[in-house]
């Protein structure tokens, strides 16, 4: 069976673009006259179709609206992968290995289901081998948190724990992890979750773990360059993809973009993204 | 407003019985002749009325289902709230915080949701505080894992972080995040996840955190025995509430209810659980 992260990296080729753009939409974000957040993510599928890779969709934008949110967040899934995205679940779960493993089903269970999800790794290993079990049967994949982008990741992340960073430590399990799932261009299925707004860090996992692909949010916005970020990827420009939501998604919101369509806006913006990247990691 | 945690523990109080009953079914738990997860759990809920304070709906065993699941995790809240039940909802989020804040107004957001929900706190400090917030708001609480009951919780929970364990240093955290939540019965509305399974750390953790209230699973099947749960309780008979899943909403299955309606062996069950528990913590 094909790794999923073989097909994301023949993606990233194709289009020579490491970007993920994360479907995280809030009403704030819909144009005026746009009815609900399925219409807006097609319609920025369509935009996106041949630029990126993947998309992330953030479920718990979808799960605060209940039924209706979910049923956005699964028809976003569907619609994604009919147009050839990979698809990642930013579901972030974690629990005991009975429970995990009906997380896993759920998420990462049918065709129609996400190609990825993010998993949390605080119950340690037996909370996760559900997961890798899943994606094994099906072809499938994840991104355990290693070192996420916001502030407080610090706190518990960061702490000491004999020599090493938690961080680290749990980097050397995901690495461990993985070598059950490795693909044929280097890089296991199961990845690691990396912030961008944390160069120092990012690069010593990087050396720590070099066959595990990393998803990495925190460019623009919250704090992440590109010639950081550049140091997580390999001579052949892969390692990686850079994760972006809010820049892209809701950029028809931009001064710059006023009057256009919010389709057009995010095609623009993913290609600024894409030429800033560019100038550090080139994808061969 | 009220305090969660003071309607929870009135409720123990109440019913002399510090026990959460784990609505987490499977589909071999359903006995013949029921139609669906909601049926089971409605017979389950009517059964355990006036007998035990809580419910904790685990949402993984919903949501591997997708629309359907979910659809019967929010009726199971709906129907266990108008029965007069403490609502739990198992739902270990943990995210950045603007899609923590996302996680916590939809699942503490409405009357009709949950009163508590559990908070993965992997992420640090920022990315517990949105759930504090809609606490604060609505009157609501958290369980944050501390120390949970399966064995790989040794992996990254009992690293040592200078001097003290993981589970110990997070500890602490909770109980200072809790410190703005305080019950009029000593007890905050940020609670802790503490693992039957652990009675060393369990006690040490009481020790450390006396005004937190912890929800503690493990008890039963997985090895957790009560005169070690004792611990975690003070001289009134209270600081926690016990889970049991399986050992109860399957009870049926056993040999000795050969032949019994499944809430009859429920009922029966915890009526068991009640006894065992009540000859080492007397609810006062």
């Amino acid at each position: 069976m094909t790794q999923a992260i073989d097909a994301l990296i023949e993606k990233i080729r194709e289009t020579g673009c490491p970007v993920c753009v994360g479907l995280d939409p809030v009403i704030e974000y819909l144009p005026p006259g746009l009815p609900d957040f399925i219409t807006f993510n097609k319609g920025l599928i369509d935009a996106l179709e041949g630029l990126v890779p993947c998309v992330k969709p953030q479920i718990a934008m979808y799960e605060r609206y209940g039924i209706p949110g979910i049923t956005a967040y699964t028809e976003t899934i569907a619609y994604a992968k009919s147009k050839g995205f990979t698809v990642i679940g930013d579901i972030k779960r974690g629990d005991i290995a009975s429970t995990a493993a009906a997380y896993a089903e759920g998420h990462l269970g049918g065709g129609s289901r996400a190609d990825f999800v993010t998993v949390n790794p605080f119950l340690g290993r037996d909370s996760v081998e559900p997961f890798i079990e899943v994606c094994r049967k099906n072809g499938k994949g994840i991104f355990v948190l290693v070192k996420t982008s916001n502030p407080g990741s610090a706190d518990i992340q960061d702490l000491d724990v004999g020599g090493e960073k938690l961080y680290e430590r749990v980097g050397s399990m995901v690495a461990d992890w993985g070598a059950g799932l490795m693909g044929k261009y280097g890089y296991s299925s199961v990845g690691a979750v990396v912030g961008a707004t944390w160069p120092e860090q990012a690069a010593a996992l990087r050396k720590r773990m070099p066959h595990t692909f990393f998803l990495i949010p925190g460019y623009g916005a919250q704090g992440g360059k590109a010639e950081d970020i550049a140091r997580c990827f390999d001579k052949d420009g892969l390692g990686g993809v850079v994760n972006s939501s809010r820049g892209i998604i809701a950029a028809w919101k931009k001064p710059e973009y006023a009057g256009a369509d919010y389709r057009d806006a995010a095609r623009e913006e993913t290609l600024k993204m894409k030429a800033d990247l560019g100038r550090f990691i080139h994808v061969r």
